[in-house]
């Protein structure tokens, strides 16, 4: 099969503020943060704030280059390692994180979110409503290893 | 406040095949697609078959450019304008789709997937498991006119 793979060129949309300054592996639950958006695009959060959750696209800038084939589940060396497509571990080929969170405030061209595991200067590329039904699923199989804690 | 938001470039690690051809509003529901990721990364995908779904972040390559700042939900008319971020609209600024599909079956590079509601040729950006709990929200709010059909 001859497949090009095509190259693709983005611009963040915002900036996420937090106290967060260092990659962690800490639960992400109550941390607040707030995600500067580019003032010229401010219109485009109007109604947001009907949502209750929104999903956040963000970039994560620090993850390793070039990301492993595998990787130790949540870096757990105990574990056995595992195809980095089936984990949600940052370093991975296109590191594209996305977290739903709350959303506790919009504030013209600042939103303040709760729940965000992105640290402090990550750029943001996307933002969208979350949608039960469409982004949940009802009945979902996934290993042991994986189901939340 | 003088922020810099930063450009970010991707290269594509798969594209999807299936039998739509053009932009569609229909449901992708009972859609199967196929999506072929750059053999290179064929090792990255193992162990994903123990998921019953997968996310995956598309590149929305057919999107209107440059992106409106308000948009009628799901092109509807006859419906009030809403700022492009508070919709799943694929005309957005960074143009990325975000859908959770069932993976059928898994065979070397190639992924058996169905509800994709990507057109065949677009450019794949990320695969990641469904986790729920993390991926899914309780309790969660959402306006009635984006509750899904």
């Amino acid at each position: 099969m001859d497949i090009t793979f095509p190259e693709i060129n983005l611009k963040a949309i915002g900036i996420v503020r937090n106290e967060i300054k260092e990659p962690t592996h800490q639960d992400s639950g109550d941390i607040v943060s707030e995600i500067i958006i580019d003032s010229s695009l401010t219109k485009a959060l109007d109604n947001l704030d009907e949502f209750s959750h929104i999903i956040i696209l963000y970039w994560i800038h620090l993850s390793r280059r070039p990301a492993p084939m595998k990787v130790h589940p949540r870096g757990n060396k105990e574990r056995a390692q595992m195809g980095v497509f089936a984990t949600r571990s940052p370093s991975r080929p296109n590191p594209i994180g996305k977290a739903t969170v709350r959303l506790l405030e919009r504030k013209g061209n600042i939103l303040k979110v709760q729940g965000l595991d992105a640290i402090d200067g990550t750029p943001v590329l996307d933002i969208k409503p979350y949608i039960p039904g469409y982004d949940s699923v009802e009945d979902c199989r996934a290993p042991s290893w994986m189901v939340k804690r």
